[in-house]
């Protein structure tokens, strides 16, 4: 290991360049402007996993974005991990707001990270948690001290739901076989807090859109008479919640996972402190489901946001306009055992439902993804926690994110593997925000704990 | 009159073409990005103005967008008309719904028009009808035919609430005096069916702004905890009407005028066919407050719409976002009595009651202006009156008209002088919609019965 380390700590300043020569390229998955750019960066992985010492490598085409697949096989005795993570990037708006661009990335200190912290979009999620595994895998192949098989899956869809990911692992189930799935694509509680991930929120994403009248209309010869598509838009995304900010969805909580006071108990005793967090937001109060903590309502409660709305006029000064048509983006986080298509089922249901007769609604699916618990029994575990132990000094804290990351279910799924979710971000990276970052500490201990997690998993499944 | 009227018939081909010239120009008064358009389309009317004959041709500046005036006195004893009118347009969003570019004027034939419109922004409102104006002042000038003196004042912020109308007229009280104000900027019923406007409603154009986090943040690892503005911006909204689709807003109807059982009676006795309305409209349902027929919602009852909405990610595809901000764009029709200030006012104080702590709000007042009503008893009605039984060869009927032209009030208050609103458009010409348009009819009858207006009112102020 210390040859490892050693191999490590003498090219951080390479890893960053490159990481850096990563970040350039715009990998906006949802944006079809991006797409030549997305491909650039598929083969930008692909020239990075050979020049690292990974064989077989591949660009796969699917029906959308490519997925980047390389390995080592060094003896098919000893167990296998398969490294998931993506190259995709979430779109950059609203631009305005970036300090410096998305795709020119610099390097600055901050409070959280006073070491310095790359900011740019994808910087932690998820190019440079990706990028880690690369760096480590160089290293350990460098120094022969790689002490498992490691293949490497790298998508371009993650941002957008993973769409094709599915029907790759199903065609390429031999190719994947594997005794574990490593990823990084989550966080830890501080940078003094290390903690591994153990549970997933899924998630169901929908499109709504509300037309009243088949054209904009003057909204003083018809307003007051006919049906405005932004005020019934309005309405109806008022009534999704209660007083109590319960979801009102007629059955969305039928499926919802009862979680032990015990489990509750353990996890409000996580460092949380609610001061901070507003302070941090600037923010004079939280907001969630009655009866329940911000940690759970992060974690174990599933929630209902809209995620974008547009209609009428949107431009500089005013317009009177009565609009034809209002939309909204809505997506609501799931938690164990709410099935996702179900759960869309429900909401296009009841959405039409409470459509009144003076509009026409239209509910169109955009993606989905299932709910995941990890066990923390199992070597990946078990390999995972000695890992952070061993260089951050400290046992990093199981916990429970609220994020999605629907591959987990799915490969357990398809691949029959489960996954051990060991991230390096914080929370506050505003990733999926302008001004994503991801810190020099965390990229670094990312690359330093990698390599112990395959040490201890070797040893552990012996 | 036989000499006018061959004059005007004679040039109706070049009446044509210098309409079309006109609607060439993007005089978008809402965006600073058309402000060298604005200021062209000023010295076209210059330029029009001079040749029909005007005196005293000038671009008036202002703080904003500039005034042309322009007059010919032929005879102080004479009585004065003041012809206003606006040379800017609305915003032609959205693009897209256009068949054919907003300033690229093209002649269809329609089943509403039979005899062809013209497709442009800006045909009916106001350029097409203000250039009739100056089209029949020149038939009268050249024929010798002019019994009245008349001063022209174009304006090119009617659009953005008239912003630096009202100082002008108080600086130029002198220059602008006169005994009426003709305006045509309304609509008549049907083609067939002739009427004067004698009431237009009041507004109340207000953004507002709601602020969560400091930034947009992961929905994923905030969501459920932290207040989305987009959810509670809609709440809001919702919690403006009640279940009969009245204004939550206290002390909204304080002022309302109270209108009469027997005018009442009389409006709801005006054409109209709701089958014809819904399915012109491509609508299975009307809605408005409850009590009230659609002729009387559009006219003497106040309304409050959203004119515009957004927030989050709107772009294609999904970006599971939690937005820091949300906006919107709400105006309200005022009726006699209301005070737009005052309802402004009313407005701002409730919306920030009803804001949740866990969020920030700002209201921005845009720009307000107060109903009126015109009487049917003086002479400018009146001759309004026999003009277009003349021309129409019946007895056009009074309307209340549900649209805003707060010059009406301004004008009255500081120019101390009526104003009488003959309009030739119709309802369904999509003023400040995509496609709209102006009947070749309504332009060459408008301009035929302007010279009846000052010769009958001529007769009448004898």
């Amino acid at each position: 290991m210390k040859e490892v380390q050693e191999y490590l700590n003498n090219n951080k300043e390479r890893f960053l360049e490159e990481l850096l020569d990563f970040l350039r390229i715009p990998s906006v998955s949802a944006d079809p402007a991006f797409n030549h750019d997305v491909a650039k960066t598929a083969e930008f992985v692909k020239d990075k996993l050979i020049a690292a010492g990974a064989e077989n490598v591949e660009v796969c085409p699917t029906k959308g974005h490519p997925i980047v697949y390389g390995d080592k096989i060094i003896d098919p005795s000893l167990p296998t991990v398969l490294v998931y993570g993506h190259y995709d990037v979430q779109p950059p708006d609203p631009l305005d707001l970036w300090e410096s661009g998305p795709f020119e990335p610099v390097i600055k200190k901050t409070e959280t990270h006073p070491q310095g912290a790359i900011y740019a979009r994808g910087a932690c999620d998820d190019k440079g948690q990706a990028y880690m595994h690369i760096k480590a895998f160089e290293g350990m192949l460098a120094t022969q001290n790689l002490p498992c098989n490691i293949k490497f899956m790298i998508e371009g869809e993650e941002e957008v739901g993973s769409y094709h990911l599915g029907d790759f692992c199903r065609a390429n189930k031999e190719r994947l076989a594997c005794d574990v799935i490593l990823v990084s694509d989550t966080s830890i509680i501080a940078n003094d807090v290390p903690s591994i991930t153990t549970g997933l929120r899924g998630l169901s994403y929908i499109e709504v859109e509300v037309t009243g009248a088949n054209r904009d209309l003057h909204s003083g010869v018809y307003g007051g008479a006919v049906a405005n598509p932004i005020n019934v838009l309005s309405k109806m995304i008022a009534s999704l919640h209660d007083e109590n900010n319960h979801i009102t969805i007629p059955g969305f909580y039928d499926d919802v996972e009862v979680v032990s006071k015990e489990e509750r108990t353990a996890m409000n005793e996580a460092p949380f402190n609610l001061n901070h967090y507003k302070k941090d937001l600037d923010i004079d109060d939280i907001h969630g489901e009655k009866g329940f903590t911000t940690v759970e309502r992060t974690s174990i409660r599933p929630t209902l946001d809209c995620n974008g709305i547009w209609g009428g006029y949107i431009g500089e000064g005013a317009k009177t306009v009565l609009p034809s048509k209002a939309f909204a983006k809505i997506s609501m986080r799931l938690v164990p055992h709410q099935n996702s298509d179900k759960i869309t089922a429900l909401f296009q249901k009841h959405f039409e439902s409470i459509a009144p007769d003076s509009v026409r609604v239209v509910v169109k699916p955009h993606h989905g993804g299932e709910a995941a618990v990890t066990p923390t029994n199992t070597p990946e575990y078990l390999a995972a926690h000695k890992a952070m132990e061993a260089t951050f000094g400290k046992a990093p804290i199981p916990a429970r994110s609220g994020g999605s990351i629907p591959i987990v279910a799915l490969f357990e799924e398809v691949l029959e593997v489960k996954t051990v979710l060991m991230g390096f971000g914080l929370d506050s990276d505003a990733i999926h925000s302008p001004n994503e970052r991801f810190g020099l500490f965390n990229y670094y201990k990312g690359i330093e704990t990698i390599p112990y997690f395959y040490k201890y998993y070797a040893e552990l499944k012996k």
